[in-house]
């Protein structure tokens, strides 16, 4: 089968300018200012940007499996994330009880994902329950395709919290394993006491979660995390980077030749804490860790992005639904789980938002939301470019689309979507993933189950400069 | 009664110069070219240093109290430490078991100290039993004249350790209520793991404790503690900094005007951890935390006392037998009880290593042995100071005097010296409390039991820039 | 002749208490509680605070004396500023045309300053006319009691400016002749740029003054004289620091343990660039440079001297009247002579606006206007302090004053006074120099003539950490 | 006229993979996993790898024009720079005497050039004679394809030399014109007393030329120049880099997030001070400002290039004869005419000493070497890429190749090669200059007059983060 995609400007991370693409056996065999080879397809993409499909480096889609929720779905919703213009997920593949890493990465990739999901994916380790089983496994992870780890600095008396001694071991013995850790940083003694000393005043209501959460907790932990890797020459990892003191402590490190590399997520950047506020308790939907922050940090963080401090724009999608999960915190905002979906808006809300606002240009964003994760993941070239012998994972991307957000023209697997009535700028027309169209005029049209795992390279990007 | 010292070379924070100091009614009433009024005791100090009683405002005198161990004296060693020239310690008070912080403030005072203890002493409050109750009380200890409280970051697993959420809490308090924060700035989860992965491996010497807590330990709990108290603006005294790690965070924190105190002790400016080689167990003699390190760091922490990065030198004397205590550890060196005696040997310690080896000068040994340690607790200028209307607390120094450090020349409570042997410059001759001569010729020919309660001043110096 | 004064409270650098004072032959020779020695004269000071004269150690009262303009009184104008209880000035001696440094400095003590100047002095060597000479003068101004010389970054086109040339030469020989450089540094080249842009736009008025100085000028010639003495090794004094940015790079090395030091002005202090755009011209009376600021700069110096990023504060005092000289820039600012007359009002503008606002403490206004001063020049203990064996310089201080400052009040040698009108906090009630009562009820009572060239130490304390 | 390049491993800025080229009218046509079109030429490139032609942003082909020496070659030299590799250099226009800065350009474009180059070239404006009809010019520049201008704050004495209001003015006006302005960034007045002190002091040797130009001397300009540019936010270009002091205050700029360019220089990357010791005057052959550093240095600048604090390698090449000009300075150093030919062996020392040393990887080589060049000097995507569109100069790369630098082999214009006798691994085999074979088997074989000039876009990248 083959796909022959004429007349459009190709955008990459490092250029763009106009191109046929030639697709054979699901990859790009050929790039020539004009193809008029016989094609089994033949897209017309003139007028629109073609560029790799979207990356999406931290996703929960199979965080819930085990919850027992009904209204919750996992792999089943990543027709929508497609059809938002992101071919590849790296699904965090959290332990399931009593088991191990290496069990529950086969059991995503054999069990939960086969014949199901919708985008190819690969796959991070994720500790749930933090024993010293962990420092057994780690060293089969790289060889299983899965070369990165993540841990929670946050959560203290949950089980996925982990201690200072855990982290650093863990990176310790990352270095050798080819192992990237993966961090989420933020300061777990110091949040129990602030939501503990809220809720006893009575602030119960789903706003006061962004004040039991302020800017130094995350900036904190952040610099920790950083200090430990260094101790131990070790990359890490900063997932999630929302607030401006952050951010400082990362740039430090990374202006004096430390491997620290960080990621932003989309709703950090388009949205405020104000969502919080809500009524009718729908400011619960907007409940993820860490915050929603104010302007200045978004501005802080588009700045990252342009300086290079930060590498990556991913989603964080957890698919937590409203109607009954989110409601276990009526009566205290601590006890709402936290996390929103966002996996089927990441590109145009970047486009929209970052690009067509001028806070980062065509090719940057390219970067950002698909060649960087295809580096760190280990994955690139394969994904993550447009370029001869890669997989056929193409956006033909319409700028000129106008519109606005709305959950029922690509339900995403829960009961809201926190970019509703948002104004949409550019779409993703058509979507080809290994170079089978899957999605056309922004509607998902492939097949559940065409997904494939893609393993990782030990260490990914780890010991390049990115 | 009254006392006239004549001829001597008066040394202050700020200044020398030849003068008489006359006394009366336990304080110095007048300072002059020459002074010819009767007294009833004439010093001639021609040809000594006249300088105010050092201050040392880091003791464990009464920390074993409830230890059982009979081999351990407490204060009724303090007749050492006024021989040695210090003529005021502010000792730690610990929780007694099931007791609040003022009850056990109050026991210090009246029963434990009183008629026993040789020095002048102020006391710091010290958390052993951490809970809630300790927020009931910090309102109280500023009118208790106890304006400072020390937590423990590391020893967790002890009843010491303070979580991040408890430090941040006394942090937010203590700006409210007058009292200072001091903090032992180590990370127990490294630590904690350290110290398995030592003994697993056999590593069970005296010797490995050094590696069981190496600088970035050290220097990353100093910025966490840092950052915390810049997050509510509160003063913090970080406790005997060992690493030049640590000293960078101080000094960074200190440069962009964060009130930021440190204090450094006097072993960690003497002797390295070479020491903690010794055989026949006697490293354990040296086992205190933070460990001794090597000559980089003794070198950086000289240097961050001539440049007031470090405002103070302690002996964070813990008087713990050799023969019993420090047995317990024979077979696991994380099971030696921590700390080493030195109080008695601080003055002429730093005076050798530091004044006669120019490494400071004459006028900043008074001020990080005497006059900072008295404003930082709030006893100053009643201590701390050669003035008129002072306490009558002086040294008569020869600066002549050549000599070694032993054990039996000024017994310090416990059965050995960690600077046995070592050169020793110049003694403290006389020392006057209050206007007595209560040591002569070295030796101590006061009485026990002399020593008075000083209580400190609500947020000592804390506001003020050292 | 012996004096006594009775009942004050004595201010220093590091403390306040109650006593008396006894003065003989010049100098202080007894502190106690209570004196009752005949003495030639008794003050009571009851309710007074009792201080050390003022040193201000930039000033330019004979910088003039080769201008030929009659109406500017140099040495003759001193009066005034013991008045105002400065008790010695560090005066720049310029070079006299044709003559060399040590000849102009001789000139100023047997000549210029002989029988006339009220106050005691040392002397800063000026180099007015730059040549190779000075090298071969520099080994001997320190014999000559004067351990420092003056170079001028700005001023191209004039004699005053040195290249980097000269000024690196001075710095690498100052270090071997206990000589410290001062430097007043501005980039000459954008000045003269930025006064010939303005000029030719039309901008001519006073007020365009402070445009063609604008902070990043003083910046950078502040951090080009700060590397190049640290490519020397050799210490570094800044005058006249007016703006953040400076200050910023004054911090940084600071931090960095180098020896720089740095001095703050009156008028930067209190004045803001409005003053230039006064009508009539008499914005010219504030011409000095650098150029007067914002106040966020004024909030910027404040936070510097309690930090100690500057450890002085003088008058910069130059009496160039209005009447004739200021004019010549009537048509443009360029040609405005700059500076501003000053010294007779620091101290009390100080304590106004400095320790009666609470920004900085009454022992830290003793030393940046005395101690400090004292010790970077090389006259300390002798001048500078209150303590036995000092000269008796003596302010005798009444906290409760309140007033207006008025030229008339206290004429200070040209016509005006750039704080006229402002609210005055405090009077130097009384002031002795070297024990005799020369101000009394706020007004000279003494004879001209009788201040004494005061040879000041080599290097200062520029090897000291203030 | 077509061309098929077959089986090479095509190496970009981002990748490297198999890929067949096609080439029609000069340009990329296709890149295809295997092309089997007809083609006039049909290149085997197996086991090559195949990048873009290199950019030499930093050559003085055309300095010398008016030097009027027989024995020193122009552009006349170019085809040795094309054997070495370098398809596109930019080179530098000075201004001929008494002409302005349009003029020169297009002398060298209609008439220098014309006929004789054989590489394609852009060009940079270079001042001088230093006057205001610069700024009358600086608006016409980026029109005329220009836009870059070279500013020298050394040689003060040389018209070449600007002060510190002419480098302002000209980034202040830079900012509107479409012009980044590249600074050689040495203290000339520092210089000039050193050159004087050594000569004086009779070391006139090649071998002091180092010590009249310390690594501070490069340091102070930078960030003279850095905050110069900062205070009127534009870009600014720092040349040849030498030493890790310069280098430091450009990564503190950048991690400020200012747009601060910055370049290294081939013969600072692999070559010592110790050449300059060369008996008989040989040292004269390595004459170059800022002049070769200890191996610190180069250990420094190759971190610099991997954390991409620096952007670009070029070579300077300056082609100053030794036979007659070098020896201007025969019996004085500072006669020595600066600068070393370089541009013909820039490709493979760079590939030698940087990749195969395992100092910068494969892509960092591309783009330091090509892609990044042509893009601060506006003539990226044309050059710089082997992609469809571009320019087919390309670079047909023996890694295999093992050989010695020989002068004879390549000669570059003048009588030496500072690198004749080092190891070379790696060869420029075949190269392509707009698809057309130029160089074989590492000789080149085109036609003198084969070159074309680039017009650079007006502000290159110099608001894009690189």
């Amino acid at each position: 089968m083959s796909t022959l995609i004429k007349n459009g400007c190709i955008l990459t991370a490092e250029n763009e300018y106009q191109a046929d693409i030639f697709i054979e056996n699901e990859k790009i065999s050929m790039i020539a200012d004009s193809i008029n080879l016989a094609a089994d397809t033949v897209i017309d993409a003139k007028g629109k940007y073609v560029f790799p499909g979207g990356i999406d480096q931290h996703t929960h889609f199979d965080a819930l499996c085990n919850s027992g929720d009904e209204n919750t779905s996992g792999y089943e919703a990543t027709g929508s994330v497609i059809a938002g213009g992101t071919t590849t997920i790296v699904d965090y593949a959290p332990q399931d009880p009593g088991c191990g890493l290496i069990d529950s990465i086969d059991r995503r990739i054999n069990e939960r994902a086969k014949g199901l999901i919708a985008v190819d994916f690969a796959l991070h380790a994720l500790v749930t329950e933090v024993s010293d089983k962990i420092f057994d496994e780690l060293p089969l992870l790289a060889a299983h395709g899965v070369p990165s780890i993540k841990l929670f600095m946050a959560y203290k008396g949950s089980p996925l919290y982990v201690d200072d001694g855990t982290l650093y071991k863990t990176l310790q013995m990352s270095t050798e394993y080819g192992v990237t850790v993966f961090v989420h940083a933020e300061n777990a003694d110091i949040i129990n006491l602030m939501q503990k000393q809220l809720v006893s005043e009575g602030k119960t209501e789903p706003k006061y979660h962004a004040d039991s959460r302020p800017p130094f907790v995350e900036a904190e932990a952040t610099q920790r995390a950083i200090l430990l890797a260094r101790a131990v020459n070790a990359p890490i990892h900063i997932v999630h980077v929302s607030c401006k003191e952050a951010l400082d402590a990362i740039r430090d490190a990374r202006s004096q030749n430390l491997p620290v590399f960080a990621e932003s997520v989309t709703h950090h950047l388009v949205l405020t804490r104000e969502e919080l506020e809500r009524p009718d308790f729908e400011g619960a939907k907007y409940v993820c860790s860490p915050p929603l922050r104010d302007n200045s940090h978004i501005d802080a963080l588009w700045e990252g992005l342009r300086n290079n401090w930060l590498q990556t724009i991913s989603s964080d999608h957890c698919g937590i639904n409203f109607k009954v999960m989110k409601h276990f915190g009526d009566d205290d905002f601590s006890q709402i789980p936290n996390g929103s979906p966002g996996a089927a808006d990441r590109m145009h809300m970047i486009w929209t938002n970052g690009v067509a606002k001028g806070k980062i240009s065509r090719q940057r964003f390219v970067e950002v939301t698909s060649t960087n994760p295809a580096k760190i993941n280990g994955i690139y070239p394969r994904k993550g470019q447009i370029g001869v012998g890669a997989d056929a994972d193409i956006v033909i991307f319409d700028p000129e689309y106008r519109g606005v957000v709305k959950f029922s023209d690509n339900p995403n697997g829960v009961d809201y979507n926190v970019y509703e009535g948002r104004e949409q700028i550019g779409r993703s027309e058509k979507v080809l993933l290994r170079g089978k169209l899957v999605v056309d005029n922004g509607k998902f049209i492939g097949e559940m189950g065409q997904g494939q795992f893609i393993p990782g390279k030990p260490f990914g990007s780890c010991y390049q400069n990115l």
